[in-house]
């Protein structure tokens, strides 16, 4: 990797970046016009499958000898490796996109030796984007450094936490969403975390930079993959966040673990992850 | 009502959003500065009552003779009477703008005879602005009608749906929420809604704009106030779409119900609500 110039990786992220937010904001999606995947909560446009065509056809052009991975050829088996892979989704937000909700990103990742290194996550309706290259630090726009504020200390009872129901509808998994999403809220008198408040925005990229933004505390996750998180980990880590696992215990996801728990800087990260962890009620099936 | 100039009214309360948004803007909350009120995750701030101040004082100075029920000044027992009442939320999404997520809105409306007939709703952090007066439409930052796409037919199970946890934390209510929460998520094979999406985001003012923009398909809500609906629910009715009871069977709720079930325009639209009210899990306590 010391060969790599990280930061013109990160330009032409950039430009790309610009590039699929202007195929996405001149698209009419609609929920007539979409198909779906797994379900019918799993959803897929023609719009994402041709955004990805552009990524990975520049990225090609630009690194040939780099390897891809894209939300939308990503076959069943397909396997993180330690070459440096360009890990990207075209559209993190499909259900919002559809939609017209306007909360929405291109997520365009570059992982060598399986560790993130550099991110950028772009939501074209609202021309906010977030860059980190590692050993940088994370940006707003290319030139507000994150987080945006001073950390205050971090406290889970203080704590404004995103969460996601995804598109895994059934069995184990939800269970333990929605029961730990009921204990994270519930007062103290009924064992529970009371949290200042849940959110789920619909799209883990934009998440994670809003936990970097320090506007979020933690994020808390199952079922998304490494094409969701690769960027958005980049711009959490340099500015200053920490990411674990959502299932408690393990300090040292990969990039393919499907479970997170993202915090944002601040005295007390360990601490709030510890005490996050003792909430979680089960643990989650899914996994690399 | 027939005398009143209801357009007029509008452009005063535009032109106090505008100033609230300065206001709004230009504070530094935080979580250590913030105070709660009936508890930990119902937050106050100064800019909250200094707000709420500002409106109150321009608003008697013009119309000296009509009523006035804000979040901050409110007091149990105080009841909305037929009374032209201007009812106000300075700040929906205190804890958004606690923590500096800019989901927050300056919510003002009128009611007359406990009808609304005049809504602004600004999110000043976005510069977005929803307004409508009865019989006069819907728009966005004054120039856009509403709904912004034609309406496609209603389907529950195409439906993004907004929810919110709040800040009642325990008991039969929250029970009632997390319990439909859940339901509407899960797969058609657990009796679910398979929903496309459920999102939370913090602005129950700003859920009732999405839901008239036609962005999110429904937005069911227990436990929040006149001050948080009065000014949405005019843009939402302008914009075809209904407001219902979060319980199900009452099609006719009141201003201050404090249970609320918006859905947007379009074929279906008593369907969907019938079929929403089928998979509420109990009934909720809470109530005028």
């Amino acid at each position: 990797m010391a060969d790599l110039d990280l930061l013109s990786i990160r330009d032409l992220l950039v430009s790309i970046a610009h590039k699929a937010g202007t195929m996405i904001t001149t698209a009419h999606p609609s929920t007539s016009t979409s198909g779906s995947k797994k379900n019918t909560a799993d959803l897929v446009t023609e719009t994402d499958r041709a955004v990805e065509a552009m990524i990975s056809t520049s990225l090609h052009a630009a690194y040939p000898t780099f390897a891809f991975m894209g939300e939308e050829t990503y076959t069943p088996g397909d396997r993180l490796t330690d070459a440096p892979t360009f890990i990207c989704d075209p559209i993190d937000g499909t259900t919002n996109f559809v939609h017209g909700y306007p909360y929405v990103s291109i997520s365009l990742g570059l992982a060598v030796g399986r560790v993130p290194v550099v991110g950028v996550v772009y939501n074209p309706f609202t021309q906010t984007l977030y860059s980190a290259v590692k050993g940088e630090g994370a940006f707003l726009n290319q030139s507000t450094r994150l987080p945006l504020r001073d950390p205050t200390p971090l406290a889970l009872s203080n704590a404004l936490v995103a969460v996601e129901w995804g598109s895994d509808r059934s069995g184990n998994d939800l269970a333990v969403k929605s029961d730990t999403f009921r204990r994270l809220c519930a007062a103290r008198e009924e064992r529970g975390g009371m949290v200042h408040g849940l959110r789920s925005f619909g799209s883990a990229a934009l998440n994670l930079c809003a936990v970097a933004c320090g506007s979020i505390d933690a994020y808390w996750e199952a079922g998304c993959w490494a094409w969701d998180v690769c960027a958005g980990w980049v711009v959490l880590r340099e500015a200053g966040g920490r990411m674990v696992d959502a299932n408690p215990g393990n300090w040292e996801p990969g990039l393919d673990e499907r479970r997170y728990l993202a915090v944002r800087a601040g005295e007390g990260q360990k601490e709030l992850i510890e005490e996050f962890w003792g909430l979680v009620e089960g643990r989650f099936e899914v996994g690399p």
